[in-house]
Formats: structure tokens, sequence, C-alpha cells
């Protein structure tokens, strides 16, 4: 199943951590953009293939530590269909190099056109005779404010294709608590849907007790995330919210099952963006920054 | 603003409807589809094509009688980047012929990421010396589930640029009533996401009254429609439902204002895949409808 995959993988390597491949342009070393620009001018094009550059340049030097990463999807679109050419070509290359791939894309919408998103990310599309697969990553991120008629698609597919999904539960912003915090009767609204997502995903489950939704559970909020811990006890968590956005290693291990298992904690600008700060090469500093978040999260968890 | 914009595209089509192309490739007539793939091969480059030359011929029949389109972007990612190109190539078409976009992609994200997002659908990226438009359309739905940190980034850009959004408030599925509808204290969920959304953009008010902070109100549920009419004075609605969800064009026009403003309804397969039920042309289909469509409307706000 999915999530078992993805657990293994961080057993295997120790580090219940993901690096989010959130490639803005300013995180993206000047050379690689120039000379990219020096053969396609300065276009989307020049920048897709330098985000592609980097981004393999970041996965070669993290696949034997780090499980998995996750491209948000934003930074990839921000350079129209060149940019989303670059997120198919990342996802494709994090795979072949055995890392596990969720698409931060929070996808949302209700009976077909959920089906279709779920298609695109997981499945296969038929053309004429041939199966074709449009970006066939791992896992990718949902909002379930629509309710069930929002979630279910997603699952099914995923249960298809054996993939997986990480809706949003409570996320790591300040004006998260305007609506995810408020009280319905005598439940937070994240409570309710962390609920929902148990009672959807319960015949989901796989060998480590986890169903195919996970959720989105930010590193910021230390109390929600040990409350939504103990309640959703078939969910998986996908923790953002560490390093950059202020949350502690000793925040985001309240995720954690009393097995040191059932979450992954992500880093983005921290990792990817470390060279900036060291003065490395990207790849190096990149791979410092993961090996002490790694070493920070063993002291943590195991 | 471009809400007046819209409004002044409706006035004078005295037409409040929007067509939402979501062009699944079982809607695409096959003779189109066999043209690319005996071109391109059995390809999703080639189903972009057709799905481009399918979109193409539906604006040409329909720009003269239909304010606003608004393509699905769940359609276009199932697709791979081939198809996100296909999305891009539509909307600047259909900007071309005059129409308002909307694109419908219930994108959402915090900070610098949501921003991200709003700058690929609104804005303008720098490579080198050089401005480059990734999507450049007129609005763009979101998803409010993340509070005001996650609509607030958007509003920004819908400034900068001179454009909108739309954001879910009461979609039009049966579970909608899972989240939405439940109590915090007095009021619904969707009706404090609603004036979350009127408090923000109170300062946006255009020239018709209406923020560039739009709703997304379904017309299967008309009292909440007339509700939210009521009390969300400066929100201007997009209202899905209509036609194939069940929701009648009596229904729908809960969602006007006084004058018969502040408000646009969508209708996608109806008028879309019109040529599958009348047996003639795709685009004489589609007209057939869209003016059927336009004048039932017309009856019931005019």
């Amino acid at each position: 199943m999915s999530f078992d995959r993805l657990q293994k993988k961080i057993d295997d390597m120790q580090n219940p951590s993901v690096v989010g491949l959130d490639p803005a342009l300013e995180h993206v070393p000047p050379h690689i953009l120039q000379k990219h620009v020096a053969e396609k001018g300065e276009t989307l094009e020049a920048a897709g293939a330098a985000v592609c550059e980097f981004n393999f340049g970041l996965i070669d030097a993290l696949c034997d530590i780090v499980p998995a990463i996750k491209p948000q999807s934003a930074y990839y679109e921000l350079l129209g269909p060149c940019g989303v050419l670059a997120l198919k070509q990342t996802c494709d290359y994090a795979k072949s190099k055995g890392m596990y791939v969720i698409c931060d894309g929070k996808r949302n919408d209700i009976g077909s056109t959920a089906e279709a998103y779920a298609v695109a990310y997981f499945g296969t599309v038929k053309v004429g005779n041939s199966e074709l697969r449009p970006f066939d990553v791992d896992a990718l991120t949902i909002n379930a404010y629509l309710g069930s008629d929002g979630v279910k698609p997603f699952v099914d597919m995923a249960e298809k294709y054996d993939k997986a999904v990480f809706a949003l539960v409570r996320t790591s912003n300040p004006s998260a608590r305007e609506l995810q915090d408020k009280f319905i009767g005598d439940e937070r609204l994240y409570t309710i849907v962390g609920d929902l997502l148990e009672e959807i995903s319960r015949e989901t489950v796989g060998e480590y007790g986890y169903s195919r939704v996970g959720a989105v559970v930010g590193a910021t909020y230390p109390e929600e995330a040990e409350f939504l811990r103990a309640r959703l006890s078939n969910t998986f968590f996908l923790v953002p919210g560490y390093g950059a956005q202020g949350g502690a290693a000793a925040d985001a291990a309240k995720a954690f099952d009393k097995n040191g298992r059932g979450a992954i904690v992500n880093s983005s600008r921290g990792i990817i963006a470390a060279w900036k700060k060291s003065g490395e090469d990207y790849a190096v500093a990149a791979r410092n920054e993961a090996l002490r978040m790694r070493d920070e999260f063993r002291k943590e968890i195991y």
C-alpha cells in the first residue's frame, strides 16, 4: 500500500522528512538560470528548464538520505505550461531515483471533476488504444471543504492505482483559527474534518495501521498535532511549518505515533535555499541541511 | 474594475451565463480527436490539440452571445503539461474574442505560495529583464478553508493586476452539508466564510457595488442562495449546478440582486456536449443551447 511504501523508506533511512521542492526563481542559483537564458532567451521555457536542472541536482544530492519530495504545484504553474512540464519531469526523475513523490496541489472539486484531478495525478488516460500517464505521483494533497463528495473520488482512484492523498485538516498558518478552530457543537471544525476522513478511509488501512487518506497537520501548533495524533489513529500526517515557518523539531515530533511512525515532516526553503546562507554549492548545502534535519529528528523520535 | 467589466458584458448581451469549458475527452467529437491522432499519434499532445480545436470552435460559436467562459483546470491537467498548454491557449483565444475568462482551479495555499498561484494566473514573472505572463485570466476560483492568510495574497494580486477571485462559500453538491452547513454559534460555516470574504474585500468595491472577491454559491440549494444574496451585498456570485446538476433557472435566479445583477450562472456539459443529444454539429448545438439558456434567464431575471 502507498503509505506502507513511504513508511518503509522512512524506516530504512531513519529519516521522517520530506523536501519541499518549491523552486521560486530566487532560490535557483543565478548561473543555472543564466545558462538556460543563454540557450532559450528570457522565456518561461528557459525558466522551466532551469528549475528542472536545479531540482535534478537536489534529487541527486538527496535521494540516498531523504525518502520523499513534495513539489508545490504553485511554483511550477507560476512558469505556465513550461513550468508544469518541469513539474512532471521532476516527479518522474525523483521516482526513477527511488523517491516517494507527494504533489502539493491542494486540489478539490466534486464528482467527475474530482475524478479528473485524481486520474491526472494517479491514473491513466486513454487516447485511442493507448493508456497514457499525465503525471503519476505517489500522493496528492487535497482540500476537503466540499465534504465527502470531494474526497471519495480521490480515494477511489487512490485505491485503483495504489496511491494516497493528504487532506488539509489543521494548517500551519496563523489565520487557520478563523475557520478551522471554530467549535461546531463540542468539536472544532478541524476535528470534524479529521473524523470525516477517518470514516471515509476506514477500509483502506495498510500494514502499519494507516489508511490511504492522510492529513496535513501543521507543526506550528503542537497541541493540535498532539490532540489529532491521539484521535486519528489511522491517519498518516504530513507536517508543514517546520523550520522557515517557525515550528521546532520537538513540536513536529508530536505528530508521530508511539513507534515513531505515521508522520513525515516537510522542509522547503530551509533545504533548497540553504546555499544562500552557507555560500556552498547548492546541492552540497541542501545535503548538509537535510542531514542536520534528519539527525535532529532522529534524536526526537527514535 | 474586473467585475465591472464582467457585469457590463452581461448587461450588453442581456445574458448572465458562463460556459464551462470542461472538455473531458468523451465530449470532444471523435473526428476532431482522430484528426490530431493521425498527425501526432495516440499521445497526450494529440489530445491537447484536439481539446484546443474543440474549444476554439465553441468560443467562435459563442463569443457574440455569451460573456464569459470558465475552463475547469482538472480537465486540462488530465492531459498533463500538453493539457495545461491547451488551457493557456484556450484562455488566450477567448480573451482575444472579447470574452471574460474565469479559470476554475479552486486553488488554495498561504503566504508566498498563495502569491505564486495568484501571480501565475493574474500577473507577470520576471526572467532576466523580460516580464512574462504565465496565464493571464480575468478571475480564478479559490478555496478559503485556510482563512484570510489564504485569501489575501489572491486579493492583493487581483488589486495589482485588476483581476478578481471567486471563493467557495456554499457548493452545489449533496455533501456540502457535512461541513459547510454546520452551525458555529448561531451561524453556518458557509455564512462565516462569506462574512470573512466581505470583510477582506471591503476596500475593493467597484461601480456596481461588488468587490473583487466573489463567491461560489450553488444553484441546487436556492434557499441558501437567497439567504446569502441578502447577506453578502458586496459579493458577486458564481453559480454552478444549473442544468446537468439539477438546478433550475428559477433557483439560480435567487442569486441575483434586485437589479438583476451580481451573479453569473454556469453551464458546462449542457452546452459543450449538446451535440451528443441533438446530433447537430457541436458548435451549432452549443450555440442553440446557449441561446435557450440565455432566453430562460432573460425571462427569470430581466
